[in-house]
This record gives structure tokens, sequence and C-alpha cells, in this order.
């Protein structure tokens, strides 16, 4: 706008320098000031979406909970605690380098260790907040699928390696400027002429988290007593439908930070109409994601009731959950109505990865793998087909392709595929052998009797919860009265001070 | 501002065609990006408190589960999750449509189905998602009233039907810029040279919600065992206050979103003084509303602790909710001091009618017709003595009349009455008849067998909470070890699949 | 920016009047829509900061529900409710006056009761709101260290007594303009040319709750079997984790209003770069504040491996809580490194303090005094310890010394320790002899039954959970099915109405 040559350009044009200055200045105060409300707007967005994606946390841990036994809430609700904390050294660290260090060559970052040499004129603090919260995420979705029987201290070990390296390179490649897989490539030389268009994450954030929990639950195989003697699928109830709603819910209402917050900044205009902007292609983009999830809690809703004749409040759930899974990817380019059918279509992979799950045995007790890892697929597949042109072009750049069922031919398409296969083979490659790593130290699974017994109470200090205030504790029988149960030296699994690796 | 006419005027005054063409290129440059900044926080600020007001459906679904029984806690939680997940489907479908699709009749809107020709200079897809938030809001009302005894069926169909329907008309009459009583009708043509003053719905929402609820309670009946042979009141008590508390605290959060919202812009000064605006109004409203709340929790507080002798939390959670409730029509016109005086009132109309209701037997589980009728139409009344010339004049337009305690003459009263009547003529008129006819297909109460084993068991696959992890689950009677029910052709009612209406 | 006097200025310099008119306009008519842009965005920052806030007291009531045995969970809950409603009418009516009525005479201020002759020039309702809930916390922190055993009516009078009295003059010292100790003195005479700088309230808030409650717990003693009679320690672990969890990172999500909210305004450029301003220091507030809380949990949860052989959730939300509340004071004016550091030891003061307590017998069940009084002056030293010349220059103006540590010599450390003596002496010059009072009068601690059974059921009208529908209530003992119990005038300590202060 108002530039340093101003006032010699205006001083030849109306031959007063005196006015030329006078003009020039007035033109100087707005654009600072102006400057400054349109960074303060962008950030002021950007920084409560990110509030939003880390409300996601608290729902996951809600979720978790609900979806656990009893015996294994304390457990499960400290490592979403600490998927949090630990992440936010963690990120703060290295894992935002590696994921956003540019320049780069393409595969892993190289600056702001630490945030040093942090903020950059095009990312601020709120960047780095918010890509925090979408790496916590990640680690979170994997936590369900190897809940209730796995080691905590491998959880420190696969959780930390998540968090750490395996997320962050791959949302290097997809959503880093000099990611080589990303549509958002600052040398504008993009894979297939395209880029990979997942904008808030199907893949990068719901597949990994899901195939690392589909590596982990494969390997420690199912709980006891999930499946029987037969191979008949015995469900094994989560001890609360109340928190698994709450949960829900707050994943729900993080979503609006999680999709529409990833256009990062909303004061931008879009050619042509003066009230058409980014702010409308965010709002469309919550648009999008509500009716996704929507569609998917209510098709399940009617499915589940065909097919097994409850009109069941948990699977309602975890439809939502799996149509917001798939809109994540495609949400900022696709129509409304291409939403629903994302939401529809995600709602039966969800159904057929459960049955097939229990056809073969794999046991995931949030359904993880199934819903972000499956879902998340389907919605990287979904944009390919679906992106529409106005919209890709709008956010991308004019020319890029959009999706193949709207005109755009095969290159979105064949994009997102290589994203599929990459990011599976990826974590596989990562997570698969640390998983087995950990299997064969016999650091992963935890025993039998432990596992029985439940974990809060053999390696977190007791039972969640205490309904009954009964002093004595000698009326009631175990389960009900664990309150005054301290780790001592004649507990069946001692969890011996000081601290060594075989008793974590 | 900067005009395309701008370069041609300003070439005339200073003579001198580059100069001005300078000149004006930086003010369009300005102005463009000016623009911008104010979608942008327009938009910001409208998404953000859309995204508030979503939290209040977390909100009510837990307020309803911790008001319920255990028994029947998944089966209401379910009826909230599909309000806002069905709201969402057809209010893009056609609710939006018909609240908001002006030009119109005055009756009901014909545009914007499935948001075609969307968005709009005036409005935007954050205001589509706000409406949402706003409709899903009724129906998590009357589920309340209706709780624990409701047919799942019964309430899919009452549930679209309001959402759908009925509650768009209502909006579009009294919010829509083509509205018979709207007070923002853009011809002017203002009923009674006023218009119904609702700011964000006492009397669109939750009197709405309320009547609705007033009538499916009222046709089904109490509960089995809420009212003794004598006719005395017994109370069945929800089964979680911490709950109740959780979803009391929700709503008063999302509130802010719901009352301050209703402004949609936030970027617009008003006349004289730089430093006073929009935000300012919309800061005094955030400002009313905690003070009615506030007032309404306290109230009640002291009175049920003369009328009762108990210090109880959850008649303070609902008195709050009622102060909310009625501030919720008059929030943006009325001055502080104000709001206390529509709290009193409020938690008196609150305690006054749960007295009625117990005296007529009436049950409703939520006390949702009392508190969001009644209170619903203390504060459409409210608004009309107390709102203040000054506010309202900034937001309506100057020479609009005020409350009649404020020297407004009786106008706004007048209208404010209109808009009682009509708000219960119209619900009644149509939820009337549809609970009647559900009533009389045997479709709208549950059986006395489903309802004593509560509808979690019986139809929705089990109990919604397991503490205790009993494998075998023989130790144990019933009602703790629902775990593992499933339903079967030997259970009373069995829910058998394929679906068929009846055993809905 | 465009002055009334543009268009004189402009004429003279350009000769042309018409054409200065036309420019001036154009200038006028841009600055009024910039300044309502920028008091947009900067309002629409402060209110959703202040929603956050708010939502942490909802976040203490059910940290403080799952803290407390299943029998008082009403109780507590209603305080939290009360906290935040009477604080909003007291806040509004007198105590927003005595904080922050400026021009004072530095002690007390004496403007804005019942917000008359609001909102100013410089601050709007926004303020306000933000400010009360920051009011309503610090209540909520004292009511954990006395929950369990304290008196209905002793909550009434020292809850109105510090959110009306005590904690408004505190905030008018520290942060009023006024404020004989505040570091945003108008006339520029800080204390000891640096003033205290207590940025979001380690020392307002933190210690003034956490002192008092220190207070409230010392004199009316442990609870019953909080220690036996060889005066070891026995842990009486609350009902529910899960509420603790929920709680922990309800406050987590609200601090990012706590803290970075503190602010005030988000527009506002730094010297030198057009992307670095406010908003860039706002974004590294947030940024340190996670890293405080992370660093604080994760050495919690080692230490206390090594320490007590658990992986505790509960400790590691409270070392959470303690980063939290130590970095509250400098987290705007540290680096983020500077966090780690803080939140490292805040782990180890709360571990120590926690330590001492129950060496002396000291009975705290939310752990507050030790969390908010001892891990608040541990981050009202570290300011002073590691406050960054650059930043304290950025938000306090030139010249105004930084921390010790990093080159700024003694005096901002000697403030600090100024703080920490007068916030140490005038809570407890006000708040000691209140609660010594209502001790000696016999309204501060209830009775033993009382405490046995429980607060819920003698004084708030019943057990706050009912997992089991049994309804005649006979088959089981006490304590399950509560739900039909009603005081009546045979009951041990009857609540009889009319209300009398001995039954309160």
């Amino acid at each position: 706008m108002a530039s340093l040559s101003c006032s010699s350009d205006l001083a030849t044009l109306i031959n007063h320098t005196a006015a030329a200055n006078y003009l020039c200045n007035q033109f100087d105060s707005i654009s600072r000031k102006l400057n400054d409300a349109t960074y303060a707007v962008d950030n002021t967005y950007l920084l409560f979406s990110a509030y939003l994606v880390f409300a996601m946390q608290l729902g996951f841990a809600m979720l978790c909970a609900g979806s656990v036994r009893a015996k294994n809430t304390m457990n499960i609700m400290l490592t979403n605690v600490l998927d949090a904390a630990a992440g936010g050294l963690s990120y703060y660290l290295f894992g935002f380098a590696f994921a956003f260090g540019a320049p780069s060559n393409g595969f892993i970052g190289r600056h702001f260790f630490g945030l040093r040499d942090y903020p950059t004129p095009s990312t601020d603090y709120s960047f780095f907040l918010y890509q925090w919260a979408f790496a916590i995420a990640a680690a979170g979705i994997t936590s369900g699928s190897i809940a209730e029987r796995t080691q905590f201290v491998a959880y420190l070990i696969y959780s930390s390696f998540l968090t750490g390296f395996v997320y962050p390179i791959v949302s290097h490649w997809f959503w880093s400027g000099d990611g080589w897989a990303s549509a958002t490539r600052v040398d504008g030389n993009v894979l297939f002429g395209s880029g990979v268009i997942d904008f808030a994450g199907s893949g990068v954030v719901h597949m990994v988290g899901g195939i690392a929990g589909l590596w982990g639950a494969l390997i420690e195989g199912p709980r006891i007593g999930r499946f029987d003697r037969t191979g008949r699928s015995v469900a094994l109830r989560g001890h609360s439908a109340s928190l698994v709603v709450l949960g829900s819910f707050l994943l729900w209402f993080g979503w609006y930070g999680f999709n529409p917050g990833s256009f990062f900044t909303i004061a931008k205009g879009y050619a042509g109409l003066g009230y058409y902007g980014q702010w409308s292609a965010i709002g469309r983009t919550a648009v999008t994601t509500t009716l996704a999830g929507s569609t998917a809690a209510l098709t399940t809703l009617f499915s589940k009731r065909l097919l097994v004749g409850h009109w069941n409040v948990i699977d309602v759930c975890n439809g939502l959950l799996g149509g917001f899974a798939a809109i994540t990817s495609g949400c900022a380019v696709v129509e409304p109505w291409a939403a629903i059918v994302c939401g529809f279509v995600a709602a039966w992979v969800l159904i057929g990865l459960n049955k097939l799950a229990a056809k073969v045995e794999y046991d995931d007790p949030l359904e993880a793998a199934q819903l972000h890892g499956g879902c998340g697929a389907w919605g990287v597949l979904f944009t390919g087909l679906f992106a529409k042109r106005e919209y890709v072009e709008e956010i991308y750049g004019i020319g890029r392709p959009c999706g193949a069922l709207m005109g755009g031919g095969g290159k979105l398409l064949a994009a997102q595929l290589i994203q599929i296969v990459v990011v599976c083979g990826w974590v596989t490659a990562t997570m698969g052998p640390l998983f087995y790593g950990l299997h064969k130290l016999n650091l992963l699974r935890i025993s039998r009797d432990d596992e029985t017994a439940g974990m809060d109470l053999t390696r977190h200090g007791g039972f969640a919860y205490a309904y009954h205030d009964d002093e004595d504790g000698s009326s009631r029988g175990v389960g009900l009265m664990m309150r005054k149960i301290e780790p001592d030296s004649t507990s069946p699994s001692p969890p011996a001070p000081p601290l060594s690796i075989s008793s974590l």
C-alpha cells in the first residue's frame, strides 16, 4: 500500500513537496494502523482456533475414559494429560522444527528448534500453538487403540516418538511450504501439478494416529475376554456413556477450530465481490464439517437400528466422529452437499471396518484405527473426487486441478492416493518396528494379573471412583472401596521405588 | 468510502489526472484492505459466538442427563446428539430457508434451500451456522419436558417437525428482515410502529421450546411414581448433581454466544463518541446477561432456603437458567440494574410455576416448560417495560418506542404482548395436534414395563454406567451389572429388526 | 490520525479548499472505519478471553467436586456456582469500583459503583467482564482449602468479603493505573522505578486465594480422619478422578484467557517490524503458559514415581496447575525457555509444601494453599529473576528494569518481594480475623455428626448421585439410596425454616 516512495512519487505529480509529505504521512499512519488491525484479527482468529483444538484433547480424554472399563480410567486419562504436556515440551524443542523449519530439503525441517529465530514475517507464535495442538491429537488417537492393556513405559516411548518425530515429518511433507507433496509448496513445483490437498489432516493427523494404533493393537493382541473361545466378539463396554457423550460433543466443539482454523488467517478478500473472502470460505468449512458429522451420525443411527436393533448413542457418537475425520481433508474445498456424501460413506466405512475387525479378532477399544485410519483414508480419497474447482483455486491458486468427479481429471486423485500409500508406509515403517521391539522386550503389554485387576489399582495408586464413604471399608467387597489401597511390598505386582525400567 | 468516481472527482478538483489517480488508487487499496479486515473481525466474532451457542447443546445434554434417572441417561443424551445432527441436515435443507429466505411474504421464507445462492452481501455462512445452533436449542428444551417416558420414534417425529418447521417460521416472523412482527423489518413498516424486540429469543427460542414441551408433557402425563395416590408430589431425583452443575455452567458459558452474539457484527461505531460502539453494546449485553442469571440464582438460593430448608444446588442452577431465559429478550436494550430486576422476578416466576405444576400434577423432569416457557414469557414482557430509549435507538433506529416504564408509552409493550399470544398460539396449534396424534396412535408414551425398567436397557442396548468390573455378573443384583444384557427375542419388549414402526 | 485540522492544513498546502476537503473527508471516513475495526478486534479479543476465564469457574467446580468425597459434592459445587453468581452482583455494585475506580488515592478506587459513568474512553464493558471473571476465581481457590468441613453461612460471609473487598483492593494496588505498586501507574511514579510486574496475577489472584485458604484451613483444622492418632497422614481420596481431569483440562483451557488475555488489547504494533506486535507477545504468552504447565506436570510425574511409586494422574494434574499458577505472574515478559525453569521449580515447590503440610498436620483437600499460595509466590519471585528487558520495555515502557538474572539489577526483584510481603500481610490481616471470629462464634466448622454424614445429606437436600433406581429404597443401606430423604424435624441437625442464622 503506502510505500516509502510515496512522498517522492507524489511530489513529482503534484509538484508540492510539503503537500505530498502531508498526504503520504497520512497514508503511512493509516497503513500502519490497518496493518496492526489485520495482524490482530488474524492472530485472534488463529489463537482462539488453537484453543478450540486444544479443547479436543479434553474431549479425547473424556471419550477415552468413558469408553474403557472403570478399572483403567486413571491410566487412560493420564496418557491424555501427558500427550498434551510432553507434547508441549517436545514440540517446542524439536517437533515444530522438524515440521515447519523451512527452508528444508522437502523431507524434514531444520529451523526453529526451541523457537529460535521465531516469529518470522509469515508465521507467529499463534501458528506454533496451533500446530502443537494438532500434534498432540495424533498421539491421543493411538492411545485409544491400545487402551486397557499397554504398559505405561511403552506409552511414554511410543508417544514421544510419534509426537516428536513420526508426525512432524508427515506434516512437513504435506503442509510445509517445502514439503515434497505439499499443495502449498512455495516453489510451485507441486506433485503431479497438484500437490496433496489434505486441508486439515484426515491423512496427516487421523491416518497417522489410526495406523499407529493399528500396529500397536495388532502386535499386543486383544484384551482378555474380548473374544470368546469360539472367536465370537464379546463387548467389553465402557464404564460411562455420559463421559463418551461429553467427549464426543467436546470433540465436535473443538473440530470448529481444527477444520476452519486450518486457514490460519481470515482477513483476506477473494477477487471480485467485496463481501466474499476467506471469512466466507471459513464459514463454509464450518458448515461442511457440521454436515459431514451430522450425516454420518444419522446414517449410523438408522443402520445400527437395522443391523443390531438398538438406538445406540455410543455408536452414533463414533459415527459422528468418523464423519468428522473424513471431511477433515476436503472440508475447505467441497460444497456442502458433497459433505453429506462424505459423511454417509464414512458411516458405512466405519461399520464395515468394525465388522471386519470383529471377524479377524482385532480389538481396538476406541475403534480408533477403524475410525481415524479408515474414515481418514476415505476422506483423503473423497477430496480427490469432490474438490470443487472454484474453491481449490481460491485457496491454492489458479489452474490447480480439482476433483475427478468435478471435471478435474485424475491428477488430484492421484496425489491423494499417493498420500494414502505414503502415510501407511511411513507409519508402518516407523511405528511397526517400535511396537514390535517393545513387544519383544516385554515392555508392551501388561501382565494378565494386572489386566484383570485393572491398571489403576496396580500402577496408578487406586481406583478412579469412590461413590460411597465407608470409613472402615470392611463391609463391602473390593472394587467399590479401593480408596485406601496403597502399594506395598506384598501387593501382587509392586511398583517398586526406586524407578526401575522393568517395573514401569 | 473511496468510490469509483474518486479519480474523476478528484481530477476535476486538483486539475491533475495522474495525481488524482495516484491518490485514488491509494484510497482504493486501503479501502479494500479495510473492508477485508472489517469482514474478518465481524465473521470471527459471529463464528466464535456460534461455537459458544453450539456448546450449549453439550450443556443441555449434560443437564438433561444429570436430571433424569440413571436408567434413562443414554436415551436423553441420544436425543441431544440427534437434535444437533438431524438439525444440521434439516436446517441446511429447508429450515434456514423457511426462517431467513427473504424476500418473502412475511410469514415464511422461500430462498436458500440447501444454501443455494448463498452467501449474500448481507449474510454469510457464519450467520447460517449461528442460526442453526439456535434452532437445535429449541428442540433440546422440549426433550427435557417429556424425558423418561417418550418413545424414541415420537422424539424423531416431533423433533424434526419442531426444528424444521415450527421454529423456523417463528424466527421468520420476529427476526427476518421480512417478518411481519420483526423490529428489523427492512421496509420500515413495523408492528405498532415498534416491532417486537426479542433480541436473542426469550420468545422465539425459549417459549417455543417450553410450550412445545408443555403440550407433550401434558398429553403423555406424569412419570410413574411422580405423584402418589393422594396426588402428593414425589421427587424423582436426577442421578447426578455433578452433571447438572456441569451442564448449567456450560449453558452459562454458551449464553455469552447466545445473547451478545445476536448482534451478528461488532465493528460498528455508534454516533458521537469514537470509543463507543456496537462493541460496547455487546459488552453491556454480556453484563446484563450475567447479572440477570446471578440475581435469579441468588434469589432462588435464599427463597428455597426459606421455603424448603435446603441450600439446593439443583434449584440454584434452575433459577440461574431461568434468569438467563428471561433476560434473553431484552439483554441488549436494558441497563444493568434492570437486568437485576429481570432476574429477581424470573426466580419467583419459576418458583411459582413449579408450585402450580405440583398442584395440577404436571410432570416436567427438567422444569423446561416452567423455566423456558414461563421465564421466557416474563422476559418478553420485561423488555416491553424496561427497554431504554437510547439503546433501542442505537440498535433499531431513531424514533423507535422504548419500554413502558422508561417513558416509552405502550407501543412496544403491546408488540411484546402480541408476541406472547402469537407464540403460544402457533406452537399450540402445531405441536398440540402432533403430540395428540402420536398419543392416539400409541406412539407417544412407552409401556409401563419399559418405563419401570428404563429405556436404556430396553431400547438403547444397556445401562449407561458400569463402575464395577465383575466379569461373570452373577454376584450382584440387576441394576448394577447390566453390561452384558443384549436384546433378544425373550425380552419383554423386543426391538425386532428389521425396523418396523411399531417397535420404534 | 486524520485530525479536525486536516482540511485547513491541507488547504494551505495545496491551496485548494475543495480538493483539501475532499481528501480530508476520505481520510476521516477511513479513520472512523479503521477506528471501529480496531475497537472491534480488541473487544472481540477481550470478550472471548473473558469467556475463557469464566470457563475456569466450571473447571474449578469440577476439580473441586472430584477432589472431595461424594458426600460433600453438592456442597462444594454450590459454592462454586455462588462464587460466580454472588460475585457478579457484588463486583457490579462495588468490587469493580474498589479495584479500578480511578482516579483514586492509590489504595482503593472510588468510581464506577454499579457501572455508573461507564464505559470510558480507555475501558469498556468487556474489561469489567474480564475483571469479574478474575475476581470470582480468587474465591474459588479458597473454597478448596476449607472444603468438606465448613458451614455454609461461613462460606457466604468469607466469600462476599473476599470477592467484594479483599481481592479488589489488592488488584487496585498492583493493576490499576493509580495503584501504589502498579507497574502501569499513569503518573509514572512507579515503586523502585519499576513497579510490581504481576502480569496476570500469581500474586493478585493466586496468592490471595491461597493465603485466605491457608488461614481458613489452619483455623478450622483438619477433616476427621485426615491424620491418625500418631499424626500419620491418611489420604481422604476424592470421589472421581474423571471430574478432576475434566476440571484440570478446563482450567488449562481457560488459562489461555487468563494469561494471554491480560494484555486486554491485541491490535498494537511494536516498534520496528510490521509483523511483530502485541499479537506476537500474546502468542508468546500462550506458549510460556503451555510450557510452564507442561514442565511442571512432567516433573511431578517422574518425581512422584520416584518418591511414591505411582504414576498418579491426580498429582500430575495438581503439578500442572502449580506450573500455571507460577507462570501467571511473568508469562508475558519471559522467554519460553525460562518458562520451563519456572514450571520445573514450581513442581518441586508444590511437592515440598505438601510434605511440609503433612508434617505439620495441615489439611487442604485441594492443596490450594500450597498450589496457589506457594507456587504463586514462586511465580512472583521468578518474574523478578527472569523477566527479559526487551519484553518488559515493550509492555511497560523503555527504561524499566528487568529480571535480576537477566542483567536488570535488583529493582524489579525488590518490588516483587514487596508484593509477596504485602499480599501475605494484607490477606492475613483481613481474612485471618474474619475466620477466627467465625470460629469463635461457632459459625465456621460443621458438627462432627454432619461431617461424618456429609454435608449434602444434612444441608443440601440429599446425595449427589443415584446410580440405581430402587423405587422403595428399602433393600439397600443408606449412602446409596438417599434419593427420597427430605429434611424433617426429627433429622439429627434439622435445617429449620424460617431461616435462622444458627441453622445456616
